[in-house]
């Protein structure tokens, strides 16, 4: 019952010495998705305990360098340890054609197939799904078309209240009924509503990565309720007309994004390589939204099933890892 | 006056977390050269103090992607930082198809000129030079067209020797004429040979880097004498088998061409990630060949001036830095 993100880069376009550039590890249920693939990926992964064979699916936002470029040599590695199972990539247009054109001159004969879905970045769509998560994108305002993706748990399936079957008698029959939601009629006539039988055993965990764009409204409205939202944060909003014309956001945006969105919790990144300490970021971000931090390379953050909405979101949120 | 070589990467096609995939950066009067340039080399020559700005020219020995996929994001990042100077790459044919076909996608306007020229792998041929330095092909013998370089420094201009320009009352001119390697006619008449009023300041230097390659005594011949030589040593002598199908060499092999190209110091690299320690791989080059190391990352190898041929090309090859 997993749900958790590695941080495996966040520096912008400017890779540095102690920065590599975009790549979260989103692992939910012990499924592995990777999110953006910039240069390094391939070893951050390892770094951090993720073997490269178990990534299920890849989303790229969109196709600039510092969130593409590791996924060559990770679909090269891929090759040469054998797999078979295919790797689907979901980006935005172009992104078929650009990966063909290079496999041809590199991997013209992968053993595992690479199945390439473009999807649509004006539209909010659900474009993945397996038997507990879907996956949504989220039109994102940059300089080339960008899709934000939202990764949503499944409602799971409800769970009887064990005490109730003897008590009420329950056959099988009934007991997959209820599990399925459906109100129980009683031998003797009496009607027991599902919700009398039933609990839903966790409430459905997000995580939203919204990375590159300028601030968005609709953006944050699409990820409304996400346990943890990544939000880029290029800039300090004392340079908020350079992020305005580049398509980024600043730290103060990307804290009103999650105030918006109502976000259990903020990781931001991205930052130009022009700040020099990440906290004075955060710090601007916090006089918005106090649940912000920096989404440092390394750290994993967990998102802990709530039983119902009585815990806030914030809380089911922790950092359980750093290198 | 400077000619040293640092090692940025030397993993073969499996990077690992300590090791970067192939990389050298060679510094020949402060001119800087990258031969190959695999996955995460910007960032590699930022961690050990070469400014990418300050390139020249990249070889790269052949088309596979842990040679190759680090120019993608360097070549990104020389335009964000506004390089104006050209770029030039020297590369195995289709190089240039794929660049171009790379550059459509993501790096459409760059500001300065990137120069592509398609080397014939099967030629020993001049193919760079400048003020101070040759650079010429080898030919190797890989799975795909495969071209080593050897950077060899040009024969400098003689010194004349100081003291006898007192002694034979030498003008401004004959002084020239001596500079350019002319005998001199005294005024008497007297003829002085120039090997007697000048002297060579020092033996030109080089460095051959010979990777991907199965063992060839011709390209062994063709980097006869060179100072240092960086050569491939894939896999140890036991899977001498494996190597040939591969189109690599062993540890061993790699020393024999040292001893047959008379090499001053030899560096094996791009270990099969199946050898966890690269001690073993060294020692068995030392068997054949004893002053050869490991391609360490991080390490710097200079070659100092020579006087004349009296001192070993061995004794001025020393590993001058580690990080």
């Amino acid at each position: 019952m997993t749900f958790r993100v590695t941080i495996l880069g966040s520096s912008s376009a400017l890779p540095t010495v102690r920065k590599h550039p975009s790549a979260h590890a989103l692992n939910v249920h012990e499924q592995f998705f990777l999110i953006d693939c910039g240069e390094g990926t391939q070893t951050q992964l390892r770094r951090y305990g993720v073997s490269p064979l178990r990534v299920n699916c890849v989303f790229l936002t969109h196709l600039h360098g510092d969130h593409v470029f590791g996924l060559f040599g990770l679909i090269s590695t891929l090759g040469l340890l054998g797999r078979r199972t295919p790797l689907q990539v979901f980006a935005p247009h172009s992104a078929e054609a650009m990966l063909r054109s290079h496999l041809q001159y590199f991997d013209a004969e992968l053993p595992y197939e690479l199945q390439v879905t473009e999807v649509d970045t004006c539209k909010h769509r659900l474009i993945y799904e397996n038997k507990t998560l879907e996956v949504w994108t989220v039109p994102l305002r940059h300089r080339v078309p960008t899709a934000g993706y939202l990764f949503r748990e499944k409602t799971p399936p409800r769970n009887i209240r064990k005490e109730l079957i003897p008590a009420y008698g329950l056959s099988l029959a009934q007991i997959q009924a209820a599990k399925q939601g459906r109100d129980i009629t009683l031998s003797d006539g009496t009607l027991v509503p599902n919700a009398v039988l039933t609990y839903r055993p966790y409430v459905p965990r997000s995580y939203a990565y919204l990375s590159d764009t300028a601030y968005s409204a609709k953006a944050a409205g699409l990820v409304a309720g996400t346990d943890l939202l990544y939000h880029e944060a290029t800039f300090m909003d004392a340079d908020r007309r350079l992020a305005r014309q580049t398509g980024h956001s600043t730290a103060l945006q990307a804290a009103r994004a999650a105030l918006a969105a109502g976000a259990g919790r903020l990781l931001i990144g991205h930052f130009s390589s022009r700040y020099k300490d990440d906290a004075v970021l955060v710090d601007e971000a916090r006089t918005v939204f106090p649940a912000a931090d920096a989404a440092t390379e390394g750290d994993t953050w967990d998102i802990r099933p709530r039983a119902d909405d009585t815990m806030p979101a914030s809380e089911a949120v922790s950092l359980i890892g750093r290198p």
